[in-house]
């Protein structure tokens, strides 16, 4: 692979100011690939390269970044290419790009824009964030329904250069209301004769401007759409959700669950150019709940402090167990919070999820205790190895049902599954885990 | 939503073998929909709405099922609607299909093909698991770079209803030499009478077949790419990746990440068609590996058994103590495993992801450490709580270079850095964090 070499290349050149060799380098290298290296620099080294862009690829470099990086970009600029970028973007990036910048830029930005262009993103704008709104492009090409193929062919063929996408074309019939889509594909291999209304599918899916954009992401990747036609609540064509952007929801949404799964909050930019601070922030807050939620485990070990005292042999095993504990319930949980996301579980299933679970992690326990009895013999002797074997099937068997009913249950009260994380089930069957081993402990030990 | 209720009908339909309602409800669904409620049965249930499908409808609902689910449909149906379903189908959707079934599947498939399919196929299958051959289409509509705009799209129009995709258009030179490619949107914008050199993006990405494909769609999603070119290894025009197949290879990818990330191997299905004992396989194995592993914390407790004889009240601790260690370094395994798989960092970067990570798991250490002074000393003692919080900090930056350096050590040596699992990292940390915090306690509290 030749990333690794280019990669050096373009901060290398960057850091030696070797502006001959920037332009070389931004010369031979697509948008993507551009924005992709500007990511991993700061504002202030970023602006460099991105200044001697060509005028016409500026843009789609800019395009491809995230709004913060965006906005560290637009801060090293002057106004006239401040406001020239701004006017020539899509109208949903510039809304979410306005919608997260700080006051004082999202003025500035607004207050140069032709009134045209900030009708268009005025409009998006007031769409909640994270909903459909937000993500459309209101620039298609809409057919009446009454248009013959051969001249919708004409109308696309003269107006689409302004659409950002006129694979899926909107068709409506009086005023603006949604009848269906015709994609661009058949309307090529359609004869020229044929009406649109004959052709249009009526039973393409459609979604509300203010519903979750990620839900409707989703249903794109099912429904295998190029684009989502984007109704208001009174039916009528608003906008076009296109496949890049509902790509990038889902990449965001994942990478957030997958966050959210560890106990962090997602920090939605680039690693590299995260700051350690933002980093130490997103993390915290969970760690702190967490380890004041673990003082529950050390008030458990104090109430069994005397059985603790009378075989010390007990205290050697805890570690092993909760972490086994811990384990199953992560899978658990990490197996449903992703069926919860991608739809395959529902809340009505909790009651069947539930019941698999207990036998998943009944059959988990029982093969971990055959291992945990050998390596408890070897090392201390049987009677507590019986006893932690005996624990190790009881707790993977609660961790399972734990792990796996919390998400469900998150679900159920409107939170979103994915903040129950391994980390906090980790926890909960720490103590509760611990509660069952000394209560074996107890009855088997006469402790 | 009306999900939880669609969902009941049609399952309560079958179970009732109430035909008329059946049908009714597939009238009223599309076919994705479908094939979702299909997932949900098991292969005997499924096939009775199957069967009562429009033959038309029969194909698109087929092709939404995961491989396994459209085995055991197959095995349900008689051979002329075996037959007539893999000869309808996609070839690459095909070639899936018959290179994961059951070798007598697979021969029955190919034996009933029309020679032309069945070539289509072979060529597929001759690619790798998991490559882009296996994934893309053949069945698309060339352009020669000589061509007119306005005769290409002529030729478009009269070939593109059997191709599976017309939206992006491979160009090519003589013996199908790979030139670029030109979207169906360029092509309907552009004058009848320029010529495809003219047009065509002679940039546009390009794969090699034998690239492994979660690469290659990964690709599509930064450059916004609805198909992508795949050629030979003599730069020959082969087949286009199209986006749909790229978003189920990268959800896929995200799902086996998440799995792995947890410690399970990934099923690869639908959760609720999964059996307990395959579940039980999928996740046995990590656990029992880590269960032999955490032998070590065994260990380590027993080196330090004195201590804790002498001081019981450390003993208390462990919990909290390693539980934290494991949340920290969890979290930065997560975040570093997330960041390579979508390409925000590379191998490279190791120095300067630990140098970052070993910050971030300081100030955190720093953080909690307070919390756990401030528990400690209210319920045993200053001097306890002290060995406490100084391990914290120690455990909380180990386990934030741990957790972080792991998985890129992995993409150095060539295997998956999803395989580091928060449950793998936790295990490690439990054991060198218990030895941190003996360590402290025998320096500090001189037992």
């Amino acid at each position: 692979m030749s990333e690794g070499e280019r990669a050096e290349e373009l901060i290398d050149l960057v850091e030696n100011n070797d502006l001959t060799g920037i332009r070389l380098w931004l010369a031979e290298h697509r948008p993507y690939e551009i924005a992709d290296e500007l990511s991993r620099m700061d504002g202030g080294e970023a602006i460099i390269p991105f200044r001697l862009l060509d005028k016409d690829r500026e843009l789609e470099v800019f395009e491809e970044l995230d709004p913060g990086q965006q906005q560290s970009i637009l801060l090293g600029l002057r106004d006239t290419a401040f406001h020239e970028i701004l006017e020539e973007m899509d109208p949903d990036d510039r809304a979410r790009l306005i919608g997260e910048a700080p006051a004082k830029i999202a003025t500035r930005a607004l207050a140069g824009l032709s009134p045209a262009e900030r009708r268009m993103t005025a409009a998006l704008l007031g769409y909640p964030e994270d909903s459909v709104g937000r993500y459309m492009t209101p620039e298609t090409v809409i057919l009446h329904r009454d248009l013959a193929v051969g001249r919708a062919l004409e109308v696309v063929r003269a107006r689409g250069a302004e659409a950002e996408t006129i694979y899926t074309l909107p068709v409506v019939s009086d005023g603006r209301r949604m009848v269906g889509t015709v994609t661009l594909g058949d309307l090529v291999v359609s004869d020229d004769e044929r009406l649109i209304k004959d052709i249009v599918d009526v039973f393409a899916p459609r979604v509300r401007a203010t519903e979750p954009v990620e839900d409707a992401a989703r249903l794109m990747q099912e429904a295998n759409l190029v684009a989502l036609a984007v109704v208001d609540s009174e039916e009528r064509f608003v906008g076009l959700l296109t496949f890049d952007d509902a790509l990038e929801v889902i990449e965001a949404a994942d990478s957030e669950d997958m966050a959210l799964q560890s106990g962090a909050s997602p920090v939605g930019e680039h690693y590299v150019s995260v700051g350690v601070l933002r980093l130490v922030g997103a993390r915290s807050v969970w760690l702190m709940l967490l380890i004041v939620a673990a003082t529950l485990t050390v008030n458990v070990m104090q109430a069994f402090e005397s059985a603790l005292e009378a075989v010390t042999a007990l205290a050697l095993f805890v570690p092993m167990l909760i972490g086994t504990g811990g384990n199953v319930g992560a899978q658990s949980a990490t197996a449903i919070v992703r069926a919860l996301a991608v739809g395959e579980v529902r809340v009505r299933d909790l009651p069947s999820v539930i019941w698999k679970e207990a036998r998943v992690g009944l059959l988990l326990g029982l093969l971990l205790a055959v291992l945990a009895l050998a390596i408890g013999s070897l090392l201390v002797g049987v009677d507590v190895a019986v006893v932690v074997a005996c624990s190790v099937i009881a707790v993977c068997t609660w961790a399972a049902v734990i792990g796996s009913s919390m998400p469900l249950f998150a679900r159920k009260v409107g939170v979103d599954p994915a903040v129950v994380s391994s980390p906090m089930v980790t926890t909960i069957v720490d103590a509760t885990g611990l509660l069952i081993y000394f209560s074996i402990a107890t009855v088997v030990l006469g402790v």
